[in-house]
């Protein structure tokens, strides 16, 4: 077995993501993946379950402190203050790598129905991991899926925004995902 | 290639249900699933593109009649009074198969991650579906996205509730799909 490489599931993203946009996803094999990213099979297969799983790396951490900020918000705080904590200790883990990587991943995955469905999962999955936190703060179940749903959109939104605009306009990925997250607010008063 | 069978799409969806509750979903072939219905693998292929397909079967006529019903809501009509005739337009679709084979799939689907994905696929795509529909009135974006998330909480809710609760309440499908949308409209009001 290779030595553990510092680094390398980093680079195994990377290289993915290239060979996806270069060949498509459907053409891209594990090997290649591997031998672009300069580490061996079995590296690959200690990060990851095959290729698809690269699409989503990260999710769990990102479900995770999702859950924690909303645990984590002050006792008094409404469902949707609740969502806002958890975007925020969110957004603290989201770097240049995510932001370089949003456009061609989002590029990768509509061209691929394999993506589409594992992208899918990881929405829905976003969403009940908010709900389950909001619920354990004694949000009732309905209001708990609804305030779910706004923080999974506010942060597709905002990493959409964040991900493809401006480099130099200087916000936020939290600034950006309040904003969405408020934004969404304001429109569940037009729901009529 | 044999000829046209009336009921030979219906025959190979109880056909899978009842072998993905026997024995499990990975478990199933293709070749499985068409002896079990009496037909010819050429047969199932002209239905389905694969195994995976039958969890969803119906998923297309379904947007279509939730966007239907969406587009044909009277001019004045708010948001959620447009999803509420896409809910009743849909719900007019759903029939005793439906109700029967609803506790058993969703078994199948907790069972399986590529059913699990399958099936998120076809909830993003519900909600999207809904979305579109409504952008096309004049809603605008982050409304109707929003419109279109308690939409799918509303049919999936009451979906749930329709096939595995009593068969004698007499409740039909329309009316428990618009309690649900009621109550998350409700919910919406304390999200804070």
């Amino acid at each position: 077995m290779a030595r553990w490489e510092p680094g390398a599931r980093e680079r195994l993203v990377v290289a993915a993501v290239d060979l996806f946009t270069e060949q498509g996803y459907d053409a891209t094999t594990v090997a290649q993946i591997a031998e672009r990213a300069g580490v061996t099979k079995s590296t690959f297969f200690r990060h990851f379950a095959d290729k698809r799983e690269l699409l989503v790396a990260g999710q769990e951490t990102l479900s995770q402190l999702l859950a924690e900020g909303i645990a984590e918000a002050p006792t008094g705080a409404t469902p949707l203050e609740a969502v806002a904590a958890g975007l925020v200790r969110a957004s603290s883990a989201m770097g240049a790598l995510n932001r370089d990587l949003g456009p061609r991943l989002k590029a990768a995955v509509a061209a691929s129905t394999e993506l589409q469905e594992r992208d899918a999962l990881k929405t829905v999955s976003l969403a009940a991991a908010m709900k389950t936190a909001l619920v354990a703060r004694g949000v009732p179940d309905p209001t708990a899926a609804l305030a779910g749903e706004l923080g999974v959109l506010a942060f597709k939104r905002s990493f959409a925004e964040w991900s493809e605009g401006d480099r130099d306009a200087g916000e936020g990925r939290a600034t950006l995902a309040l904003a969405a997250l408020d934004e969404l607010r304001a429109a569940s008063a037009s729901l009529g």
